[in-house]
């Protein structure tokens, strides 16, 4: 009988039962509110890979080696916030309820809310990294508190202090960084004090939320809200392998890519490259 | 003193008090499910509109002999509905008791209902016309009942039944079309049937949402959710002159163009000259 | 246990046993010698297909009530015309022999041969139905004989004389056009004839090949060489409606789009809507 | 030795002396106020050409068997209209002088005024016609008297009362339709008294300009000003080929078109197909 | 009274009597002769510096605390470079006269002239600094002497030998580096001797011109004439800081943006964040 | 008689019997199975070329000082790669047999096949350096052997173990690594080891082939297979004129540019710099 030729990221094909690790995209940017686009990213990002190989000269590893599941799209309530955290929670607590790590592509970042309140459920230790130009930590932005702008405040408050650590910020207003000087561990501009953390962290339950646009917007156009003066690729490809390989990743995504604006499909490939090395530094730890 | 250069739409730069129409802007597209990008219709439509001219070779007027304000985009609560939803009302309402119409740019199709609601509070009897491609008289849409796709499905509950015509529809849920045949009254694929209309509602306020996906995509690509089959550019600028021009329309909206789909601006350049002509119609009457 | 999500056009998702209809893509363009980009035009349909609705209007039917399989795209040898035309024939001739109907999304006009070969192979007193801006009349083009330009022709080669039925040809060599006066019914510019065409294939089996040029421009911008002064929606609309509906269509094609002259994507919605209509009209006969 | 393969209009390359026609590109916008572009035109039609067959069915004609001459593009003074308007002019008398049809392509409709000069200076009781959705009667625009939407106006200088014939008008300033009553023949809209012009016309020199404008923008988006309610490709072939085949054209030209607004191409296609068509009706008469 | 939404830079709302700082478009680019489109950069910087915050981390200062007026766009006589410039100057002179000064965002090159004119005529001494990849020293460019590749040229007629001091310099004609050594400071590729320039010219009135392609075109692809090995985002940040921190700088322009060659919006985006640096580097000194 | 304008590369027209070097382009990408495009590259870098200076300031050094011929785009045979590949060789074959250097701009890498054969056959012991991101050594590709992804798998048919140096490589499968450890010398991620081969090739003819994509995303975008993680353009620069410079060049090429996929032409830009850059530094050796 005829096989059926179904897309899914770069070999993650694994069945279920036997995946470690379950991808899956939010595709939700109703709060978005700039330049929107990003609910298209999961998408672009499966048909995209295709481009990249399997293998990692870097770190000498094969997707091909791995179990993962690519899930396909959530179909989440465009236009009730709310409603479209609950679905993403919904689907996390199970991943995690099966001892497999979620690992969720945005979207915008928002959707982060969603899993981080799955895995803070399971994990109440649990810390939160964020890469990001932005701080996002607004209480409120354009009146509504359930927004992108706000969406790393959010999460503060469900764990609270000290357990956010912000890395490569360089936008936000006055008062956020005067808030986060109490709140949060915020490194402005880089990945500075990044061992620290790492150090800090070791054995904890970790969540890892990466902005994309904490990129320079030469390496990464394709975004809603492009903020120049970013990291370079081989800065973040660093400072994400250094995460993935020495701490307790629980859970994480990637998001804020908005093929929209990614005319040449550089800004995809980016991603595409990201998450590779991301699935294979998570793996067989 | 230097004087400072403001955009508006063409001419349109009347001051609040001696105006008779007030234009503004309603740029929200989050319950926008498939393509988003009507947020960034009206700003686009003001710029572009520099490419028409004030004059009417058509209709023999002048937009410089009107009295129209442009009063710009208003700030609406990205990411929840219901809020956006009431500052628009709250804009109409103010503009009906001041006596004057509101013509209203969207956006997606959902802001309608904002300014639609202050309409029929000021206009008991109120009927509404709509031009189409899609029925949007869904009860939700991806479990949200505040969704572009049912927006004259919320109007119907504010107004009820046989007060509602809908002309060119052409797509549609099997059911949404039975419950048309009940409650509304729906001209599947032209303005057949819009003289008896006319007919119908002298006399009585008249509420006119243009939906510009009623056009061919060959006339205007630059929308969310092209539906191939509609009416031609001549057959809309007909039809809407004639509803202007003999109806006692109460307020209106232009709403569905998506300039992020509109590489050539000629999308935007048909949303223009039919706004132009909407405006010119309204005058002197 | 999670369901995943996976990507197939509108409604059709039947398992291969019960599916009466068989969709594939066909995402080659290796011959193209203008413009590229017909590769990506199932994918791009697929994705694209739920800006629409199952539901239709005009024959009061829904794909909800067909059961059609969209199998995916092919992987087909690129740079290797002649590889790739095996793999289609091997796949569309399992396909009826199965029973079922072989309905392919090409990839450049020249894949048609592919599924043709399948076809004529079970059937020989096939005919061949043709809607096309281009002749496609070549012996050879560039040095090729397995070129876009001359699929027409080689599937004469191997139906021979007034087996092939031609429609809204526009544009080709003058030896071409006085070729097909010995060999082929070739109706210039238009659907004139098709009463007669229609009347004399009843009862044979008909390979139906679409290729969306013979649209105007207006409409479908999308495609590698567009020929102005085509035919518009409704009239092909109406041709390919009263072909399905009459006639015993044994496979079928739709082919030529190219999503990267799309920018609006007006072109995509114009090959889901034909293709959705195509499809409902092939069922319950 | 090995031959360079150089670029050239479709079959367009005969050599001066033989040459009946001399076609040639005036890339210059310097005066469009709006969005420019159309000095791209002429470069992008040549390369666009090979699209196209040079082969007219309409016809029965081909580009092989006349006598063409592309000769590339001037280099004109940017940001200098007189001086550029000196060189166009030059260049088409040195054609006229040797019994040469110069065929300009645009460019901003400005660039008519300097091959228009050119063949009056040569013809002195020459009559333009003129295919364009705009008036260009201005006195001035912006301060400029030598501006695309003042350039029929210069023509006019030239010539005079009752020699100017307009058609497809359908935008411009109140007095600019007011003065036309007095001095040109106008009409608006559409190709009516195109037979009535065509008789009063027979023998007299005339100089042809079409701004690709007067289509209406579904069929040519790719323009600078898109004016929708043009006319259709089918009317604007019928009155060319009238006007080519049946009247002393001594000068031509065709402008306006902006490949930048053009991403699906068809615009180009559209300019090229109608250029290859002019081309054959002026051949052999 | 409803308020009226009118668009400015961000957070650049003063009134002109308060304002210390005047920001103006000068939509101009009739002698650009490679790629046009900079005319639409000060509407695109205007509305796309909404994606930026009005605080900068950078330097711990807010927009909100200045006082600026953002005047809009010039309407410019295009097609007339003269009368173009002249309209520039006076608007600067005026400014000048009411003790701000003056910040316009081109536009072509060649509007920097309009301003230094002015800034000229009420600083006698004046010298100018020009980061840029070009020259821009040629005499004349295609028979045009008021040309974007000649304007600094035009400024060195007024002034005179070792007023002008050029950055960032990698392309040119062998002859204008020639001329550079006898009559600028020009320093190629880089900032070298940035050091040296500002001690020199400590106290002296400086106008300062910034040709957004000294950029390397991965950092601002969005110009008319990209020309890759330019300096980084920082190197630039860094390099304007200095000079608007320590130099008594009376008028300056931010130029050469192309939105037409951004479709990421990147390139707007660093336009942005260079302005609202430099505004408030400029605040309070 | 009036002097045609033909377009070549910057400066490139010197007659084909005094050229010292002969540019020409190669469009092809039949076997291109990501995303297609490079066919239209020789040509986008002819047209933007003259965004560029003929001096270069790197170098001190003029191309109108040079002797080279731009003979336009070879006519290959689309869809046939043997047929394209023998055409591309026989014409590298005369250049070289009449002693001039062959410098192609492809088309996709499987080009230099055609062009190294014919310089294999004339120089033996000739050597071949690889700029790429790729490894391109797979034995075949989607079954066929002529591709894109096998070409220098199909140079070392010809001339075996320890001929091919390999630099800036970042993707391939894992058995491409492994063979290439014992077949060629493969630089993982840059160019280190540059010194070294230069020391081992000289005197020894060599060919080049430069992979545009061994450039970052950032820097070059605008190519089928975007690769993050590459050289940046001062590195690639540096690396190619002490190839240039130094070594015994009898041919080269550069490919891979996909203006499709270069909206701001920044690529493009990159193209044409490192071009010149080429020939002047092979100028005079």
């Amino acid at each position: 009988m005829l096989e059926k030729n179904t897309e899914t990221f770069l070999g993650c094909d694994a069945n279920y039962k036997n995946a470690d690790i379950v991808l899956f995209g939010a595709p939700f940017d109703s709060s978005t509110s700039f330049r929107p686009g990003t609910r298209f990213a999961a998408k672009t990002i499966r048909g995209d890979s295709f481009g990249l190989e399997t293998y990692s000269p870097y770190q000498n590893k094969d997707l091909c080696d791995s179990q993962i599941l690519d899930a396909g799209d959530l179909e989440l309530s465009f236009g009730n916030s709310e409603l479209a955290l609950e679905q993403i929670s919904e689907f996390s607590e199970q991943i995690i309820a099966d001892k497999k790590i979620p690992f969720m592509i945005g979207g915008e970042h928002l959707v982060t809310l969603g899993s981080f309140r799955a895995a803070a459920n399971a994990f109440p230790n649990i810390c939160l990294i964020q890469f990001d130009a932005h701080t996002d930590l607004r209480d409120s932005y354009l009146n509504v508190s359930l927004s992108h702008a706000a969406v790393v405040r959010r999460c503060w408050d469900i764990v609270g202090d000290d357990r956010i650590y912000q890395f490569g910020i360089r936008s936000g207003e006055k008062h956020e960084f005067e808030w986060a000087k109490k709140h949060t561990h915020l490194q402005k501009f880089n990945f500075g004090g990044l061992d620290e953390c790492i150090h800090q962290l070791q054995g904890i339950p970790v969540y890892f939320t990466l902005d994309l646009d904490v990129l320079d917007p030469s390496v990464l156009p394709g975004t809603g809200t492009p903020e120049p003066g970013g990291v370079t690729f081989h800065e973040l490809h660093n400072a994400v392998l250094r995460i993935m390989q020495t701490l307790h990743i629980v859970a994480c995504d990637v998001n804020e890519l908005s093929p929209v604006y990614d005319a040449s499909g550089a800004s995809t490939a980016v991603a595409c490259k990201i998450i590779r090395e991301m699935l294979l530094a998570l793996q067989k730890k």
